[in-house]
């Protein structure tokens, strides 16, 4: 079986995907999943196309979290090869979050490249490094295969300048602080599904929400993206699940200053003891929320539904008007609660939905008032990172 | 003379208005000015109805800021009674910038309220500190007068509990930091003049731009705040002459662990360098730019405008849409290239500029195909204070 593998190394797990290449790049993988754990105690769950699943221990002799990592990868490796005697990894697709200002599409990891990326460590310090280190990992084990980057940064480089700005001393901008966005192969994979569901007026005015434990949104024209919620970093914009999303930074100084907070005591907060569970103090996950009873509950999920009507109505600023609203992400394919919250309030935009569509997560909700198209579409970053693989290699 | 006398101490400066009260609350000062370089060289600079101005040097014996502060306004109320011998001040009106979550109205300053007001303190250490030393120097120059404080904060504690919550862990929301927005007294005065100038749609939903040196904008329904763009501080929201306005706290989180810049450094970055300064690297000032041909000077404007418009978006759905725009402040009266440039990116939502009126800056500047009334409010906050001292003593 021709294939292409792909891989999404993450500070404590790596996901893969296996890709058949027979003719034409399949739609769904063969065979998909995850060693999550490393650090501590690694452990490699698979599915196959056919529901198959199976989980194992890594082995590994380490307790170094370098070391494991590519213990799990040369483990996943092996349980591949083992499982399919027939398989043949042609190339391999990343994911790495991190661009800057230069890789505005998918790109071939060469050393020259992995040079420059390192370069970008600084401004991903807890993804990038993980991205980088599995390009080499796979390198090592699979001397001479090609290997290509998809970059969460690239599908934002559309932007106009002064979306990616901040009022910042303009040596600071020249530097590099500038707004990157990020999920940007989640919302190129739903901009090039959405004429199938929307028809011709996804060229026009769109906003796609990208609602997950990490949330953002981002506003589109012809397709291509004028703005986005996140910006230098990921912890910019909407609520999520642990992050507290935009905030004021004069809190960041009286925290500094009046609560003695460091760096690293502020990274915990805003990026693991906010969002939805510093709001709750119940828990992350919407799920668990939409379940609950607790006002703390309620509020969690309230605040976190106003801050996308506020973000939508910025975005629309961005887009020049709204004429498809657009969900997707595990909160915004599954959790209808909050898309009826986000659409009541984004009436004034003439967002009408149709309750019944909606609570059965149909791909179109809204309404037969509405002005604007409401969409539900499922996302598929794995696919788009295999299409772009394919594509720059010229693998069909 | 009977009159009030209306203070709004700063970190180094003390600006003053006397209002007489003869029957009425008379709606022009009698005479007003400032000390200027209080911590440096102090200097007094008054003008009077009439147009007559003067200044002179303050007297005092300290090089200590706070001394100086004091010597200040004592030699303010000397110079008040030698060129006003019939002068009868009956009561002071002060801005205060932070009232909390308690102080939803002006209060007189008793003991008990100013004990509660150096509580707020740290949440507003640039100001506060001043605007309360100088009720105490009133109290010690005039013993038994009373006195009104007035909040920047008090006209936003309408807004619904979403709008001034950040999603950080709930102990800290409410432990107090929320979202308290300011320039509270300018939305105030405008918004009551608004029916006069719009008529009915003054009851519906509202966004007034303040742009000055320091710049926000609030959202209102039935004349009461809903949303502001400042929050936990005065640094949160637009772009301005010399702040960031919002920014990324990951950006934050960037310049301490990899440049090793302190909450000092922060705060001199975010507060003193930023901004239309920052862009430009020319000007905080927006009549300069505006006069400038340097591409620098174009895209510091061009920023602060698209800023306007973001929020005006994010604004707009607080207020459930957008019926009256309004601009005040001293860039928002007088900047017609700053109206014209918001309105243009504001089509989308109906909003249409007659060129004429705007360059004329008429009170109405909304074109004849406008959806939304644009009004230029020329504000006065010293007048609104000078109003709910009145009020609040029944001096009439």
């Amino acid at each position: 079986m021709k294939a292409v593998l792909i891989l999404n190394a993450g500070s404590s797990s790596l996901k893969f995907a296996l890709y058949p290449l027979d003719g034409e790049l399949a739609s769904h993988p063969a065979i998909s999943g995850q060693v999550e754990g490393i650090g501590a105690t690694p452990e490699l769950t698979t599915r196959t196309a056919d529901g198959h699943k199976s989980s194992e221990p890594v082995l590994t002799s380490s307790d170094q979290l370098e070391q494991q990592h590519r213990d799990s990868l040369a483990h996943l490796f092996r349980w591949l090869t083992a499982n399919n005697p027939d398989l043949d990894i042609v190339a391999a697709g990343h994911r790495v979050v991190h661009g800057g200002e230069r890789y505005s599409a998918p790109v071939e990891l060469t050393p020259q490249v992995l040079a420059e990326l390192e370069r970008f460590v600084p401004l991903a310090p807890l993804h990038q490094p993980h991205n980088l280190r599995a390009v080499h990992a796979v390198a090592g084990l699979m001397p001479g295969i090609r290997q290509i980057g998809c970059f969460d940064t690239a599908f934002h480089r559309t932007q106009p300048v002064l979306a990616q700005t901040y009022a910042l001393p303009r040596a600071m901008t020249a530097a590099g602080i500038k707004r990157y966005g990020f999920h940007g192969l989640s919302y190129d994979y739903v901009a090039r599904a959405l004429p199938g569901v929307v028809g011709e007026r996804a060229h026009g005015a769109v906003v796609i929400c990208h609602l997950g434990n990490g949330s953002s949104a981002c506003a589109l024209r012809e397709g291509r993206s004028v703005a986005s919620t996140m910006g230098f970093t990921a912890v910019e914009g909407l609520m999520m699940g642990t992050r507290t999303g935009s905030l004021d930074p004069g809190v960041m100084l009286y925290l500094m200053e009046q609560k003695g907070m460091d760096a690293r005591a502020l990274t915990k907060l805003l990026y693991k003891e906010s969002g939805l569970l510093g709001v709750s103090g119940i828990s992350h996950d919407m799920r668990t929320l939409l379940a609950s009873d607790a006002p703390e509950a309620r509020e969690a999920v309230d605040l976190y539904c106003y801050r996308i009507a506020r973000e939508l109505g910025s975005l629309a600023a961005a887009a020049g008007g709204l004429d498809v609203l657009v969900f997707t992400g595990g909160i915004g394919e599954h959790a209808a609660q909050v898309r009826q919250k986000v659409a009541e309030q984004s009436a004034w935009l003439g967002v009408r939905i149709d309750l019944a569509a909606n609570a059965a997560d149909a791909s179109r909700i809204d309404g037969e008032e509405s002005r604007v198209a409401v969409a539900v579409v499922p996302t598929n970053e794995e696919l788009m990172i295999a299409r772009y693989t394919v594509e720059r290699l010229q693998l069909l």
